[in-house]
């Protein structure tokens, strides 16, 4: 029979969602068996509910899309954190929570997973703080909530909670008889007339730069953005929450721009741009060493995803995609002065017995591949790799905004399914990875060929950066990460090595790439070795 | 100088508080230093903020109050589910957050560790959803705010939370000029008197026997019960939510009372008696196998917290304390007659070649010894230890109200440091053990003594009795357990044991009993075979 179940499923599915994440519980299993029949829509088990929040937001990250499923209160409270992560990133993940029948939810009866106060509307008003839609579906009405919810995630680019009672999801239905009505951007001709009018009446006499960022993924611009960068050359910076949004192997590409901990030739391209054409861009603290950007507005054309802005005017509604084939009409014809972009600064590499960050991560940078998907912590990881060029077609993920420690591990498990043609290489620290390490069980038994790069430098190096250098809050018990992959049962799926040396790190690499497998490469740093990016942040940041 | 930390920490010393468990962040760093500083306040870090939760539950239930730490958004939402279940679980805990500056929250910038929509009440509005009160704590009112919290936090036996912005933490202040002021409930003398006149008209004639529940022990009438079965030795069950709030080796013990799912014994003394003291009873549906409870109003003596009923008659406001003071000196006056209690029922242990659930918790309960403390993961461990009954001065420890899987692992590090005398004895299975495993590196560095007895079942064996017995759902990564202490770096703290038969599982008893540290016991049952208490509770719910 056909159900309300299978219709979500079947929704999820038309917008590309071909595995579900989550953890079974008393309230789901019965959909799940749904799940389990379903043509093309797969289970994915995690670990945790906290883990499956960020495996769905790695997969939508790329897929464009997630979803991830629990039970009522205990699985769903656990994924809390996850699904915030996902609202500050921008990711559109649904959420689902197989919930109790709603005749027994009207009770109020003390059953188990709730409060015991009768109040069962309590989890759902905390998912409605932390998502752009939640929907409560009742049999009536539960097709056209369903739509509307996905159709909202999709267009916001925010995540959606669903709360799916036992019995609303066996309730028969229909197939869909459609498809789903997606939101699509209009543009007023006017704005788009106004826009070339008043950039073309600017340009003249400015030299010319562009510094993109995240939302030019989120919103669907990549695509255009490599068009015109590769029709017009201008040059171009990204702050590192788009890192790989554009083509870093490119000759205008003029490095990652932090504000005050930019280096000096991507700081001049974008901070002395007379005219600086922002694309998607959020300034926020981690980003930018603490809001130290120097832009000034009436220098800056800023293309929104709805508006574009010349100075203090805005043109509205005007689509990124429409502004960016303005933007590269006006350029082609007007021929403006471009900014000019420096060699690629790279950090002085001293030589040292011990292997150090800054060895680390240059070592690591060359030795990416196209194709790569490359995810890094927030901690040394990433502030340790931002800064150096990756091989074009590479994908990067990291979460500046959220900042959630642990993220990163089971976000390599749901990116890896997203997009299986790429080797996941994931650069965590050790004490960001204590937090979410049983997923390594998931990426085993999905049998993802990742690379795990764990920095052992003794704890929480990058709090110590920031405060309390030497406290023992900033220590972490010491695991034998070299049993981590015989633990989790990898088996000759698994390959684990260690490197201390650069020497050590070279060989280490060479084995990952014959490995066919997973990889476990313990790399020890020293416990008070950060990355210069994040030295630079930290000074940017006292120094206001 | 003394600051508004400095201030809720001696605060919390003076309720009992001698371990802060949590995870650093970058807006908790600075208060860590005064935790550090703390003549008696200790930091126990957790390897993530869930867990933390736990832990801190686990400690609060035992001391009688917890506290942990985490820092805004992410650490913060990370640990809902932990304090949800103190909510549900009538658990005081106080969960402090570390928030960034006033003037920082009041500029809605778009700091990281925020959803970046400038709107930095979220989190403080699902706290308040899952805690009996939340302080945002501001440097004029903060002692009245920590004062208040903390009375209330007691007094309500639910969790508080604390938002403790960076700079409120730093504020001078002077230390506490007088004890807390913790309320005291009184009782009316008219209610009194009326209870005992017409428990005296009530009993005659009529059958006695007493029903007691968890809440004794949260109201903390666990010693003036204990007084009045050992004076009047009325028979007295609980349920298995309360087990081992009276002492099971005394003979007036009747069992465990789980509704339909009762030995028949213990269902006959408790549902045939005509006069029948429930004593801080709260009927749930895990613990009376889904509501299938006999007991007639009208045979019913009640004792909550601060009133007490006979029949449908209230006497108000009436403490448990007082209230069984009376009946004891009623009863002792009147000498009614008891209800009989049966020998202890056990159910008939099969010889197995193969470890059967039967074998293990009747082995395992006869191996226990006064002092322990027994902690039961919600799934086959809890329905099949419920039943079997434990030396004198043990404490056990479920969660079967709230229910999340994973939560005695975390809580037997708190439960085990609120009280190092006793040595912790946990029961978990291995779907369970997944979700929060890394916590076992806490407890190696905090050298407890705990007993791991890990079930391994090849999956969620709870789920498969309740539904989807073979759904590829119920399985999980196999793991190669015997690697665990090894893994987490145990060292010679540790011991791995393993047993598939009755004998090897003696034998491994043996063994840790000799082994003053770490032991992790791996056991072997078949992934079908569920406890006979499960099984009668998934008929008694089929049957309705």
């Amino acid at each position: 029979m056909y159900t309300i179940g299978d219709y979500l499923l079947d929704r999820l599915a038309s917008v590309g969602v071909t595995e579900l994440f989550g953890v079974p519980g008393d309230f789901n299993l019965k959909f799940l068996d749904h799940v389990v029949d379903h043509a093309t829509v797969r289970w994915v088990g995690n670990s945790n509910e906290l883990n499956a929040g960020y495996a769905a937001d790695g997969y939508a990250r790329l897929r464009g899309i997630g979803a991830f499923l629990t039970t009522f209160g205990v699985g769903e409270l656990s994924a809390t954190n996850a699904l915030a992560g996902s609202f500050a990133e921008h990711v559109p993940v649904i959420h689902i929570v197989g919930a109790p029948r709603k005749e027994l939810q009207a009770s109020r009866a003390k059953i188990h997973h709730t409060l015991g106060d009768g109040d069962i509307g309590k989890f759902y008003r905390i998912d409605r703080e932390i998502s752009c839609i939640a929907e409560d579906l009742n049999a009536m009405t539960a097709r056209a909530q369903i739509d509307n919810l996905i159709v909202q995630v999709l267009f916001q680019r925010k995540p959606g909670v669903i709360h799916l009672a036992a019995d609303v999801a066996e309730t028969p239905t229909e197939p869909p008889t459609g498809p789903l009505p997606l939101i699509e951007q209009h543009d007023s001709e006017a704005a788009a007339r106004d826009f070339e009018r008043d950039l073309r009446a600017f340009l003249p006499g400015r030299t010319l730069a562009v510094l993109a960022d995240v939302l030019v993924h989120r919103f669907g611009a990549q695509d255009r953005l490599a068009d015109f960068l590769e029709k017009t050359k201008v040059p171009v910076a990204t702050l590192s929450w788009g890192k790989t949004v554009v083509n870093e192997e490119e000759t205008n590409f003029a490095g990652i721009y932090a504000g005050a901990a930019s280096y000096e030739s991507c700081r001049h391209t974008i901070e002395d741009a007379t005219a600086l054409v922002t694309l998607g861009v959020d300034f926020t603290d981690n980003i930018t060493a603490g809001f130290t950007t120097k832009i000034e507005q009436s220098h800056q054309i800023d293309v929104r995803r709805d508006t574009a802005f010349i100075g203090k005017n805005a043109y509205t509604p005007l689509s990124m995609h429409r502004a960016i084939h303005i933007l590269e009409k006006v350029i082609t014809d007007l021929k403006p002065e471009y900014m000019p972009t420096g060699a690629p600064e790279a950090e002085a590499v001293a030589d040292s017995a011990q292997l150090t960050q800054s060895q680390l991560w240059c070592a690591l940078s060359e030795a990416l591949t196209p194709g790569n998907l490359v995810l890094a912590e927030q901690g040394t990881s990433f502030f340790g790799l931002a800064a150096h060029h990756f091989p074009s077609d590479t994908v990067f993920i990291g979460q500046p905004m959220w900042g959630s420690i642990g993220y990163t591990l089971p976000a390599t498990l749901g990116a890896a399914l997203a997009e299986p043609r790429r080797r996941p290489v994931l650069l965590i620290g050790d004490g960001s990875a204590q937090l979410t390490i049983q997923e390594i069980g998931q990426l085993i038994r999905e049998r993802i060929p990742a690379v795990i790069l764990l920095v052992n430098n003794d704890g929480y190096s990058v709090e110590r950066a920031i405060h309390g250098e030497d406290q023992y809050y900033n220590d972490i018990p010491a695991w034998n990460w070299s049993k981590a992959l015989d633990f989790f049962g990898a088996g000759d799926f698994g390959l684990t090595l260690k490197a201390e040396t650069l020497d050590e790190l070279g060989a280490a690499f060479e084995k990952t790439k014959a490995h066919p497998g997973l990889v476990f490469l313990e790399v020890r740093t020293g416990k008070k070795d950060y990355p210069k990016q994040l030295v630079r942040v930290a000074e940017a940041l006292a120094a206001k």
